[in-house]
């Protein structure tokens, strides 16, 4: 690597600083706040003992997840999306994303005809703010699941969480490929990804796009490597907030 | 007053434990964090350099408000306001309610045609948002004015904010009247009310309504009389807020 | 109180002039058409035997409100909410405001398991027409209710109407307090108020605001007072219509 | 003709009793309340000195319609469009309609870069809405262009008004041709149709359904003629409520 | 008639070169590409095994029907309904007609407790959509009813198609009557009115509007009689489309 | 690889039967339908000489894309999105997909500030319409940069259009990776993946999705490479469908 500098002073393959914090609404099955950096989502997990109508009497259960910014979380304030009268497709996408990520750990058969609804909102947004919100909602999740096994709504000894997710982006800023973009990064990538995957390596979700123009096979493989060394970070991480 | 126990534990004229911790946004002019107990409630004001068509070159500003609930602020999960594509009349009502209270004490031709618009955010909540919104509202609104005017965008010497605004519920609890209603009190209330006063103690706004049978004048001042008090008490806070 | 002229050569103290005629709408269970002043709503009773899925299987009954203006029943045309695809926060607060204010002498469950949907519709607008809305929804309640008992759909007997309901405005108007504000009084107010009492002068609401400036205690006792004797004189005014 | 019977006890031929009455709006620039039997519709005309954004710059002016029915004025409550966050294909079906036949009677260039907007609103519905709302709007029109050249927004001398419009159902009620169907009879008719015409005599519209079965061309005719003779006796009336 | 010249070269009373095209929708019970000169129009029906909540348990079917235009299949771009988040007027008119013309030549009792959805697709418009979309639709009815037929869902003696139907427009154009306006005649005529009949003859809908000026009754009678001619021309098309 | 059999019969790199019709559309500035095997989409491009606001006086242009299906593309019939109010989250990911991937390859300050609008609608579904709806999306594009030339709008030596862009699914069918999912592979695939190529093999996107279960590096990196070959062969199609 040559000698380009990051607005943040990070080296290219350094995540910010983060922290899961749980514990943090007083009201739901799991919770919490994840900070990257500036990027602060707030994720509660709320366990609902029924399923979509498509799923009745089907004996499996549901994770989905929905995704908001209040509206000052960005340096313009944006339109309120209740105000707005609709979810823009970015946020469509995004919770869309999120919900995927955790089902793709989740015994949906296991969970029983339940439902977890992971809400993330991000309270201030620095760039990666999706990622951020799957890192922090599997923690709010794993705890929703043991607040339904303490329950006997799940059954104790089953296996419903099969491993860790954890997500973080990567992109080519400068033409070198960098870790966990922040704001000042995200604006000026030449592309940029999203990785998620497991505890134990493997990819549930990736998504890579061309910003500035398009980019070779071998920016990708490197970009896949830096967010392989970032993920097991924040998966350490997610287990230390667990306990 | 009789023995009457609170759920609490409190006085009857006892306020919450209230904090109001400022420069909790990094991108706003003016932030607050406002927690009455339980009830947390993230205050930011916003400053654009432009008022509504309607308000175009009349040379005065303007001061709004919106209000939301995070979808598992509560104790069962509410559906979220932007998926249900449009703000519920109470969200409304108590968004126009804050809007009305800050311009009450703000000098809208003093403003300049300039817009500060404070987003209300409830974290969590456990009674009294809608008063709790607007005393932490104030404070960002202070904080925003005191940016525009080291920005030179309202003259330095201008006395924008008139007075003090804050609020407070108040409600006729098992026959007594009660300050500062929380939910448990206020699910079962016989009658609740929401008072915004100036810091000289003049009325800006009164509401209030009969929930399980309607009341006599003799109990409304009494709610009156502890309204004044305990407002009282929130401007304290407020100043040393401010700093 | 001094000399100060009110525009309609009104009384500080004197209603306008109301009428309440009944069994103007052929298919409605109830109907009155109430004219105070300029101001005239068009409200209608319509019963229901079945209440919202909220209430099922409860054994208590619901009544609610609907509230709209006809485009031109104001100076300048206004948007028909149809059209504009929602209803305004203003509509909604109004239409809640009437149904609480109704449910206050109703007894839910005497009305057994059936809804009575109350609809305001302003024909001519000219300041009051949701106080007036209240004084002549209660009427076409009434007769609704008398429809249930003759149907035998509610038991004759039955206590459903606990007391009389009616509302009106007051105001600050040239720095005195005045009853019933008409357009051209409330749009130069410096505060009103809203009270909606019991035909024993037991509050059931009050709404006031500042609109130009905060408004002493003392004001706002002065407009209560107000309020007393002009809900007495609508009270009245309801018994005679019903007979 | 045979003996058939009409609900009403009317003549195959004969119109409901019709009232045309102006002057019922207190802020609308033209008014009309049409009574036609049991129906009655409350038409307003507002005149605005501006045109659609399409319309800009062309020099002529444009003549639309707006269409309700209050939720009660039908023997069950339908739900009020504005709550239902749209207007049913059948409002805009009929809202064209209206301003379609209203527009063929106007000189769009004589009116200048103006518009006139009426509003039908249905007070009471026992069928023929839709041809009342045009009969009586025509009124409401007239006497707005009346005002806008007493204001001299258009020439005193233009002829605006080219012609006289009115309109009228007909239906094959028990296989027999009727005018001007009620409820009782639309609902049980074969066919029916709406014909709008000119004072002249000429079309403007014709809109006829097959209800219960095909009809025949023949039994066509016969709705045509029927039509001609009512709408001629409604111009009769037009013209003496415009004096 | 005149030497009056169509911008087509067709005569007065030619209808556009018409095919019916089947087979065209893997998925569908029934399917027709309707091309009318440059008019092109996809139509497929789809069968469901239940029928609208309104209707349950009565023991009869439905068939409905839905229309839309891809948004460059007009000269200039339209807007994306769905984008727009609402059906226009005109796209509710349509297939309101669409759908009653269908209905008026099956025998929904003989359908059973089924609905068939036709949809009515626009690829590329040059006026007479609407009357494509009726002569199309019938054809892909009466596949989907013999695909319901040989499935046993409907007793295979059942007469559920009582006539064909098919639909054309006509209009005045330069003073004289012509059959089957395309868009060239359509944004310039004087009226146009649009037919619906059945294979006997008889009117099912009859839809005529003035355009540039009223018309005469003799004007309209010689539309009905162009019309008559050319939907006898429809029919023998459909019967051949449909072996 | 082993002898797995798709359900298709073809060989694990085989793509569909794949044509590209252009001149399909007779109104707009560019067209192609795509058939890849029984998924068929309509692509035009639709040319405004003027940008959207947030561009306006920028001097560069604008690309952008919206995708529909038709009710009836599908084995069961899904509801118009314009009935139901709203794009689905599905449509809003897919339609944002496609203008990024076209904006990837075009110089928007070539283009001037001009806006291209490219529609897909799926007329018939297979799998594998977000992919066609691109490489088809391409060729209308290039026509209508082609068209721009010819009308000068846009300079005849400008270089628009950089590079070519196509795209094709590939996923993990019974643990083998395999080029082009059909619907039938789609629908049981362990993990589809989507890329999105430039003529020279640089990425532009890349969305990866586990759907049975995560999947390895190695099996992405088998699905990359397959990817490759077959959006060459695209890439050759599209150069001969535009001659």
């Amino acid at each position: 690597m040559t000698q380009m500098t990051r607005p943040s002073g990070r080296q290219y393959d350094q995540l910010r600083s983060v922290t899961l914090e749980t514990g943090v609404a007083k009201h739901a099955e799991g919770s919490c706040l994840i900070k990257a950096g500036d990027t602060h989502v707030l994720c509660t997990a709320s366990v609902e003992t029924r399923v979509p109508p498509w799923l009745r009497n089907g004996g499996t259960g549901w994770v989905t997840a929905e995704y908001g910014m209040l509206p000052r979380s960005t340096s313009e304030r944006m339109r309120r999306e209740s105000s707005a009268g609709k979810q823009s497709g970015r946020t469509q996408e995004i919770q869309r994303l999120i919900g995927r990520s955790l089902r793709a750990v989740t015994d949906l058969a296991a969970l029983g005809e339940n439902q977890i609804s992971l809400d993330c909102d991000v309270l201030q947004a620095d760039g990666g703010t999706r990622t951020a919100s799957i890192t922090g909602a599997f923690v709010a999740l794993s705890q929703a699941v043991d607040w339904m096994k303490a329950k006997k709504i799940v059954d104790a000894n089953a296996v419903v969480i099969r491993d860790h997710v954890a997500a973080i982006s990567c992109g080519i800023y400068k033409d070198e490929p960098v870790l966990d973009l922040d704001y000042a990064e995200d604006s000026n990538a030449i592309a940029d990804a999203n990785f998620v995957m497991t505890g134990s390596g493997a990819l549930v979700e990736v998504q890579a796009t061309a910003e500035e123009r398009p980019f070779s096979q071998q920016d990708f493989s490197a970009l896949m490597m830096l967010a392989e060394a970032g993920i097991q970070d924040l998966v350490v991480l997610q287990k230390q907030s667990l306990g």
